[in-house]
This record gives C-alpha cells, structure tokens and sequence, in this order.
C-alpha cells in the first residue's frame, strides 16, 4: 500500500493523521501539485479527478477522497476506532464530520482558489479549469466566521467535536482551522473554546506528520 | 426514531431511498421549508445547521447530514448492505459517494439556490443568509456537464457507480442526476450509459419514495 500525497496541501493532511492515530506505516510518494503532476496522463489513471490524497493498495485499487481513504483504514485498521463503534456514535461523527468539511473545508477553499494568484483558472480541482470568483472567496470568508462561531458554541459543551472521544471529525476540523488560519482567518478572540480544543488537538503527535 | 423531512427537497429523499432499500419503516415529520420552520428555534434544537434531512433517534438524539443519517442506518440495520462490508468496498463506495456528492449534488445546489427567484438571499443552507452569485450558478451547469461525461465513462466499465452492486453510491448519484435534470440538465444525448444507468435505478421501487 501507498499514499500519494503532497505535504503542504490539507486534503491529504486528514489521511496523514488519521494513519499516525492509527500507529502504522505507509509509504508516501509525493505529487507535485505546483508542476502539474496531477493533471498528466500517468497520474489520472489513478484518479481521474485529480486529487491528492490517493490510496493505492497493493492489488492496483485506488482509493482517492480524504474520507474515503479513512473509511478502508478504519476497517482495514480498527484499532484505535476513529470513526466511532455503536450506530449513535458512527452517525453522529459522520455528522461532524460531513459539517465541518463543508463549511471549513469547502469555504476554506472557495477564499484560497478564487483569489490566489497561483490558482488563477484553476477555480476548482480537477482537469477543466473554471475561472476565479472573487464573490466566492468573500462569501468563503464569511462561511469561515460563522463556522467559528458555531464551533464555539459546540466546544463550550463538548470535549472534542463529535462527543467524548478524539475521532475523525476532530481531524477534518483541525486541518480546516488550520487552513483558514494559513489564509489569516485566525480564530476569533472570542471564540476561548474553538482556541481550547485547537491548541489542545494541536499537541497530539499525529497533529505534526 | 423519526425522519424529519420535506418531500420535495433532494437531500431528504437520499435518506428516504436507503430506508427502503432496508425495508424498514420509519414515521415522517414534514418540514416546511418554504415557510422558514427550518428557521425556527423549535427546528434548530434539532439541528442548528437548518437542514433537512433530521433523523431523531427515541433518546433524543439527532443526526443530520444525509449521509450521517445512512451511516447511521447502516450500522443498526445492516442487511442489506448498502456501504460495503469488506474495508476495500467501503473506501470504493465512500469514494464514489463523495465525488457525485460533491461534483453533482453541491453543482446542482450552485444552480439552483444562484437562480432560482425564492432562493434571493439563500445562497447557502443555514442560518445566516447568503446573496446569490449568478456567476456561481454558471459554473455550476459546467460542473454538472462535467460530471454526465466522468459519470458516462465509469458507467462504460462498471453497471453500478461503485462496482458491481447497488449501493448508497447509486442513491446519491441518482438524486443529483434527477436534482439537475428538474434544473433543466439533462443527461447530454451522447451519454447513453448514464442513460442506461438512469433508467435501471429509477425503476427500483425505492426511487419513487
């Protein structure tokens, strides 16, 4: 098994951490994103969509999708459980997750392609390029406010952010925080408990992989 | 257990085909959506995000997210299987889910919520309102031509989206192809497998839940 992956970008930083939670080892050959490697021939025929993280397991499958990616590791690795055991608890980490993707993750990139110079026509991922939308990185902007607030109101009343335990959507939430930071989205002065779990999931180990 | 949900809307009628997929039976709460009860404190103790689909479980527990209420499902109703069972189908279907909910599902909310007249200020779900981008709207009805021509390919290779058997992959990708064609995209004439696709799922007794 590998990971294709590229170390700065945040899509494969979920499955980077979700690997170092789970205490295993996969060899990891880096895509040059910045060059275009991911949009060659070669690449594709991997993942036609273009994306970094890629899983290819030893038969040729590939799994692509950052959730993806932790959904055959979760099964194929139980140990730790990252993505909850009972019904309740499956369902209510994929909430999380699913919530925090959108509106952090998804924001997080409507305010970084639609107005970095280096992603001009390059709008979304994938092979056909779309135009930049400046009205889309201000609204992104504003999804990531109103994220932080909601996140606030969640942390005040729980440990970590499906319930009691560390899990996945803790991952997806670090990692869209920290990409909204890298684009001078800070958490908010006022958001104490957004700051409280950030710096607290920060320290993990797996937080630095 | 109840499922609060508004019939017309796409995203509760994924949950709706994957409970009768289960066979199973859950009682229906309608929500109207058009007359802002999503918007209302009663709603928003159940789900803060103002969406439906809402799976209320008989703790009280709610789950929301469409795929987070069929995560949930699954886990408690397992046969039959509709999200994998050994760990290299469930990182195939999640993957495949992901991308048609990404590429089909949040393309067709684009379109619709940047047009649509009774949609001005709702660009986004949620809480807070949001302007419409008419510019969004129309990278939208790119995105959706994009994906006929992945989704004409894969159904070149494969009779169902993740493989050879029905699953949650199929309902997402149903609901968004049926959630664009309402929007007037319909499947290009020169996509015949998706049209072959199309029509064998939607003669499945759940797809006219």
């Amino acid at each position: 098994m590998k990971l294709y992956d590229t170390a700065p970008a945040p899509s494969p930083r979920r499955v980077r951490m979700f690997i170092a939670e789970k205490g295993i080892d996969i060899p990891v050959v880096q895509v040059d994103l910045r060059g275009g490697e991911h949009l060659k021939t070669e690449f594709m025929k991997l993942n036609p969509w273009c994306t970094v993280p890629v899983l290819e397991l030893d038969d040729g499958t590939c799994i692509s999708e950052a959730i993806a990616c932790c959904r055959y590791l979760e099964a194929a690795f139980p140990e730790p459980p990252l993505m909850g055991v009972s019904p309740e608890e499956q369902g209510i980490i994929a909430m999380w997750e699913h919530r925090v993707e959108w509106d952090g993750f998804i924001a997080g990139s409507e305010v970084l392609r639609n107005t970095a110079a280096g992603m001009s026509g390059r709008g979304l991922t994938g092979s056909k390029g779309y135009e930049q939308i400046p009205e889309l990185a201000l609204r992104g902007k504003q999804r990531i406010q109103k994220l932080y607030e909601m996140l606030d109101q969640r942390f005040g009343e729980s440990e970590y952010l499906a319930g009691p335990d560390f899990t996945v959507a803790d991952i997806t939430c670090l990692i869209a925080v920290d990409f909204a930071r890298r684009q001078k989205l800070e958490i908010p002065d006022d958001c104490a408990n957004v700051k409280r779990w950030h710096q607290q999931i920060s320290q993990r180990p797996s937080a630095k992989v």
